[in-house]
């Protein structure tokens, strides 16, 4: 654990990339804090590792071998800022591996943990688990519980399942993982065309997705948004260190005949700082209807990180384009196969899956 | 699927004894959504399912062979009107057959669920789960939802455990393995008589029980309640359709000698219309007493689908006649029955059934 | 079960030994009840239990061997009392062994659940489980709930986690175990001097520890406190009959440097009578810090139950001779071990560690 190397003040001191050099700097996986840990090549293994679980996952068999890997390691969901869908998806993902599972997901119904600190409620967690999931309002925490956990007697990994605003790595891995799915017979996600539509100042999705995509040569990244909700300086920034070129636009219709993907977002009006704030901006041109099905190429993609509302017509789902469904699905086989990699057993699902014949790209 | 071929108008423009034959028309079973789609072949082999799934789970290596059967499945409790009875007992009877669970209970505690329409939440839950069992206040959601599901990518099967007022299918289910196994020895449930007591107008137990009783020959439903609380016209119609005989009466006491089967139910005060509606009827003659006992024939049978108030005196608990406590553990084996027969996994079962010489009538 | 041949008007008017007896009457630990069931032998026999349980959880192996031991049985976690550490000490003891679990942690957010009496709820939770964990603000709850089951077609064990402001039996074993491991090369327990510090009057941990700790040769055990946060007379009592030598004191400083452990507890301010009851009292000598380290015997303990405040200080918990974090995780050590003896699987655990040179002091 390179954590155990430094000290607190040394380590959130760091820049995000020095933070994320610091979790890697091992080799191995161990807490999963930010996207910024995944390079092209952890994300080509990664991918690959889900596809072989989910090949695995479809026959009896091979279900029951996937069960049977971890049925003595125990994750818990500690989720105090709720989320059904992420939650459920770890869910699943823990328990395709054969995992237990123990959720926390409101402390004010716990009366023991007044007045406990926040490390010392993760340690009693690390206790009595193996692996601990934590999605929380306040950014910073993961990433502080992982540090004290690094230093304690029993350190368990962590991994951020959403903190404060800001990141949200799984499901930058479950995005990328559908746009490797997708481009699967068409040379991958290099030289893709990305368009990002919708809420792209404040959803954290969008913003952990573009910095993934920079890991991908010639990606082409294009920002959709009324002026009020267009991307952050931060992230162009980013993007133009890393020599990734990008184009910002607020007309949607002229953006959908060239994308090989379109990512929808919806309007994230819940960090509205005075009420009505977001329902003043006109969005209405900013929803995919089955009217522009017909613009949309034939080969390209539709995703949505849901839920949506009505910026992506539930007409839309029945073409064969519109996956963010099977989206959906890919969070559950990205996330077995990030924690079979943290524990380890990665090599053993490869193996089998060979001898079975799963063939990945 | 059948539903995959019909038009959602089509299918809820239907009668309920046209949605049930619509339902089974695949001839197997996949949702479970209404009493109606249980005929007498259908009831006979659950009930001999669920004898063998609960002889088997009576040794520690019939127990293991069932736990064996589905460990790769996944099952969503979907439960938004709360019940823990039902609840506990859907896990259990999921569990007997090695599945994990996931539940959802209360759709206000997930903020991402806000905005979001109840078939994206319930094609969420089908993303990650292998079964939905749904309990709802809402009237026709479990049927919307088995639609919607048979329409998308990734059809799963779903179990009304409870939707609005009138269809409960798997408590009529368990009754009447109830009334199975009590009148093994007495030659089934054909002939007998039925006494209902208590709140008829407003229990949807009974409703759904006589309905699924119409299947058997010679039976004789007695209905005994003050007359404000006495069973829907609408029912007593469905039985005179069906040709099957009936009494109406307001004197319990005088019905107690010649039942085969007294069915005790509570008021059902918080389906009030006004505060004290139910206060005002005198119902304290619709109580079954330790005195009563004398009176109760030999080898009739006491049945309460639970929580009971002061209609059945615990007092009676003790003895033989009162099977309400078995009758709630029945609930749990129904329903491994039913989930076995939805997984396809009913042969295996009866096959290790009787190697190990489980007898069944 | 020995409670059957009892009625509950008798058994309620025995004192606390006497109940002890009647529990234990058969020769078998099946409800557990009260820190008073547990003699030295049953300590020994336990510890060790727990001691083996926990190597073979260390190997792959052995803790897959562990799970299959009783995955065909269910606990029910009855916690009307919220705590999330006892209740996630109990999930993972459960789930050592392969356990199916179950949650009740809030009657009233069940509808079914109001207007039926605690003996149909505990009856309900019978009908689907093995095994019921209860926790409840009540005193003398568990004890009813035991005494009914017994009484009933299908007796299954209860484990009392917390009753009322007296019992917590699991809590003082963890305790006692942790002793005996902390003590393993300096002959046991025997003989040791045990330290309470802070709100004796009020705690129910050092209530039962000091009884279990009354079964130990030449214990000494001291009691500082505030006075008006001492031991109560009724324990003293209990100690003076039994022969136990004990100190009071108010000078925590003076008693570091003799303590073989050091047992700190919290204010328990929750069950103040009036506002600010406890901060009127001046505790603050009652803490330890790391500047207390350097008086500290080198072999001596330092335990805590959890959750601390300020009396037990962060900066402590590196030094090898703190040891409330590993005493938190043998929780779930002599929780196993407990139900391991309950379910009768204790001698298969035996052997098994025997044959894998798992060596019991």
């Amino acid at each position: 654990m390179p954590l155990r190397d430094v000290s607190w003040e040394e380590f959130s001191g760091l820049s995000l990339d020095g933070k994320a050099r610091a979790l890697n700097s091992k080799g191995r996986l161990f807490h999963v804090l930010y996207a910024q840990q995944f390079g092209r090549k952890e994300l080509d293994d990664l991918g690959a590792l889900a596809t072989q679980i989910r090949f695995l996952a479809k026959s009896d068999d091979g279900a029951r071998f996937l069960l049977g890997l971890l049925p003595h390691r125990r994750a818990m969901l500690y989720f105090t800022q709720p989320s059904t869908r992420t939650f459920l998806s770890f869910c699943a993902a823990c328990e395709v591996l054969g995992m237990s599972l123990g959720e926390v997901r409101d402390t004010s119904t716990s009366s023991e943990f007044k007045g406990e600190s926040q490390e010392d409620s993760v340690r009693t967690f690390s206790s009595y688990f193996d692996l601990i999931v934590m999605r929380s309002k306040i950014g910073g925490l993961a990433e502080r519980m992982a540090w004290t956990l690094s230093n304690s007697e029993r350190p368990v990994p962590i991994i951020n399942a959403g903190s404060g605003r800001d990141q949200h790595p799984t499901q930058a891995l479950l995005d990328i993982y559908t746009l490797q799915r997708s481009f699967e017979r068409r040379g991958g996600i290099d030289g893709k065309r990305i368009v990002f539509v919708g809420d792209l100042a404040r959803g954290r999705t969008v913003r952990s997705l573009s910095c993934l995509l920079a890991n991908y040569r010639g990606v082409r990244m294009v920002f959709v948004a009324p002026d009020q909700l267009q991307i952050g300086r931060d992230i162009l920034e980013q993007l133009e260190a890393r020599g990734v070129s990008y184009e910002l636009s607020a007309d949607f219709a002229a953006a959908i005949p060239d994308a090989d993907a379109i990512y929808m977002t919806r309007i994230q009006d819940e960090w509205d700082k005075e009420q009505g704030e977001s329902a003043r901006i006109d969005t209405s041109s900013y929803c995919f209807t089955e009217a522009d099905l017909a613009r949309l190429g034939k080969e390209a993609v539709l995703m949505h990180p849901m839920p949506r509302r009505n910026e992506m017509a539930a007409g839309v789902d029945r073409d064969p384009r519109a996956v963010y469904w099977r989206q959906m699905r890919n969070g559950m086989w990205i996330r077995s196969a990030l924690i079979a990699v943290q524990f380890g057993i990665a090599e053993v699902i490869r193996n089998r899956a060979s001898e079975t014949g799963v063939k990945v790209p």
